[in-house]
């Protein structure tokens, strides 16, 4: 199966991202988890991107905030699909960030996942990967099924839980 | 190779999907292009993407306007990837519909790319399929390739086109 | 008198919906609470509301945060009045849960109240149930009166606290 | 049957709430059309409010725009539903007029539709009224089945749209 | 001289609107504070206005949030100039109220200060007022230069507090 | 009576600013209109500030769009009523100009009114001035029953629009 | 003197940077216009920054719309000033590209102007060249000397224009 | 070299400047840092800006919130570039002061960062002061270089710290 490579704007985003890191080890996805810097190390940032495909890679996400050039800056340099997690910081509720993400130009697309939603990225991920892999979509439509007990068991509970109101 | 299925909520944004259905065309990626509402036809959208995967999609794309729930219920019932192309209405610009398409809740993400971004999201269809299919990953490879040469003619031709100013 | 239905997405906005519950109990209005979910129990909601009005109910309450579908989702299941109560995440204060409630396409209409207004959505719900039951309309009159009475005393009991600044 | 009001706040609103006299009528429902203001005859809103009930009104719609009161102000005077409907204005693509209906304090609500839903408002008045009117809620539910006959319609047309593209 | 009226939606405006109530006092201006509700005491709202003028008001404040109707239905009853504070309640940091408060229709003006500006209506009624008294005139001048050497003293205070950074 | 200074900070404003001029006009009210920018005559727009007042003005409004400093810059300078009105420009709808204006730190406040509202700044300022003037506040009263009248003049013509729906 | 890059992300934008042109030319300063993209030519634009010091430039001034990273890619490579134009699109203003261009990390700033304000951003880049150039300051005073008479002017010709209203 | 003067609106803003004081410091910029306001003491910030020039200053630097004057009036008396810090205050996230601050109209730039990026507007004004001063080039270059083998050192660490998860 291809790796995922889960880049990350700056170290102080671990705590969003860990939901992703998580996700992805529970499904059995092999995942490369890197510091990398649109801004800051753009040539380390370009070169990540350009030899992914190469390097094993079939889907990169990357999480960052404000003007998160990011997921741009990544997928302008490979053919591989990039998720975007657009992160919250202190200011507009990501709304920057979510807005530097998801509307790119004509020609390079970012798959842009919710504010903060690191666990939607991991699971798009993983749907990608499935495709063309049925174990894994088999993995993924468990999950869902579990997801779906949940909530039953949660409506069961409800029951109870609003008899003290 | 693995077919699209390109969902519009209304008829009347064809205009708006166009060029996502030639795009995949001049992809060669064979692609069903229906009409069907999150809200006027809940059931035949549910059933298309229950079906999905085994009636050999790979990828599923809703465009939607408004309180765009499209992209979401079709997510809920398949484990395929599902790409969201926001569409402008009257009011907000897109808006709603892109905060309606991307912020989806822990477990069922939806692949959301730019407002009207409809050639985007064809070109993120293709990725996903390109991840296994390296005729397809070096057709996109091209596509970028004369993207950049045709900024670089642009460029050239800019310092004629200044010099009327 | 027919039922209420208050169905919240996730347990956890149970704390938002407390008000709602209460209301109703006030009130006397039967009122089944219930956990479902338009993305990860996408066929219980739908089965839910299609049989909602064979099942005594008269109206229904969707409570929901981000990409709010829930309120859609029923309404698209039923001709009954379903009331949408947009709720706050993290993130947008609740104008994602907003705009993906209230700016519904024509022809499925969803009864929006404002952010987190729980309160209200039972009220509302009581509203449209005494429209044809003059016993429920006049416990709505008097607590309207109550409200004055609540208003005019905090008015006078102001002109005390006033002397203290 | 219980009336409808609809009642806008300037004449120049007709155009907008024009296709909810036209679906009131469709449906048989008999409908008082008149201009209110909040602001400038508050007094007119006042009465009519109060007096709506006794009237034999079921539902009142109000449509207004900017900082839109007409549906807060009748609401404070009757308890009987109120449907706001939030009109576009020049500024603010009816943002202005969404929140200031919407965001009503506990105690008071309004059923807010989307900006400028005036067919949404009619048929939210027609699923209230057929709360306890099976006759109206049988048109209802076949104005819902001819919906989705005119989706899956347009959804075969498309089939031959598109070879042309 | 004439009177100001400060007017809240609800007490618990209070700690809000306690900076009003200070600043006129300072000024010498008397003030009846009040608590009055646009949708909870319609009537006593409307009645206050109606004869705010002839109980010797010459400017009336109204402190409101969230769909915050106070200012206009008071402004909508009197022909004294009426100021309004929009309010921050939980969602949206006051953009709600201050919309509400400020995008009056033409003919009824609300002279709109910022949210939760209670000191600042405070002022702007003390302007108003002091336009035909010259000693109230004198006082605001005073305070202004008042303000000015509290920034200078500050400026000077500035030099000694960044040695230390 | 004291006169009004009506500032606008472009004379493209003009359009803007016309139906205040009538209003101010129609009440008999005399106005200066000037045409000063807070940006690029700085001096000017500070000089007519401080001796607004020794020259016989009771009231200042200040047209401006964008990010709109006039109101501000003017009301820095004098302590006479300042009246803005934020006006649209191409981006924003004039969110960047109302939030410029109406926004201002404690202790210099600006009267907003709403986005290019220049007729209720033209009342507003005759309401300030009619707070010691009766005969102008009889002519306000008066207009507001005009208001009342055509209001109730256009409910009875909608009677015969409807009929043609 | 330094000469100023003026970088469109797309040609499309010349209409917007050329009044940014035309003003540099005014000011004699030698400008070299470019077409580079962030996404689609990542290289050139990346090339061009590292370079630019060495090639004679002083200031870098990037326009970009949507997500809009020009200028931040080109800041990434670079310590000459880098200036941005968020330009607007289809959607939202320009508020996209505003917000993708000002809130940048940390460590890279982009001097960011308003909404297609080209011709603050020509006049941004002499400002920052006449901080070693007085005879470019010179003539940035008199610039500003002339619209302080223009506005003069326009204010002398408003007392005519105004008798016709 | 030239100084950099750092005026702040209200000293309660020192908290968000002190990371541009100290960048400057750490740069051997020589920073003068006064407080003044566009409203409190406009002469003062209209005194500084008209000689700021004469006085050995060769950027200024403004930081402020709310309806954020400070930067428009200081450009508007002065040629050298002046950029501006939009701070955050209780509202808005720092909405009203970014737009305040960067929608400056044709001819009056303001050089605008980020919300509350005093360490960008630090590195902008050295950037600025740099185009002649290749010795404090040179210290920005470093600086860049030490940023990027700061992330790759985190990236490093990352691969510990990861393992945890």
């Amino acid at each position: 199966m291809k790796k995922v490579a889960l880049i990350m704007g700056s170290d102080s985003d671990l705590p969003v991202v860990t939901p992703a890191i998580k996700q992805l080890k529970e499904l059995g996805i092999e995942t490369e988890v890197r510091v990398m810097s649109a801004h800051r190390t753009p040539d380390a940032a370009h070169d990540f991107a350009k030899s992914a495909k190469d390097n094993g890679f079939g889907v990169i996400i990357a999480a960052a905030g404000m003007a998160a050039h990011l997921g741009g800056v990544l997928a302008a340099s490979t053919t591989l699909p990039v998720i975007g997690i657009p992160c919250m910081a202190k200011a507009f509720d990501g709304m920057d960030a979510l807005l530097a993400t998801v509307m790119m130009p004509p020609g390079i697309p970012v798959a842009t996942v919710g504010v903060n939603a690191a666990k939607n990225a991991a699971l798009l991920a993983a749907e990608i990967l499935a495709v063309e892999d049925d174990a894994l979509a088999s993995k993924l439509s468990s999950m869902r099924e579990d997801m779906a007990k949940q909530v039953e068991e949660k409506d069961r509970a409800m029951q109870d839980k609003i008899k003290e109101i």
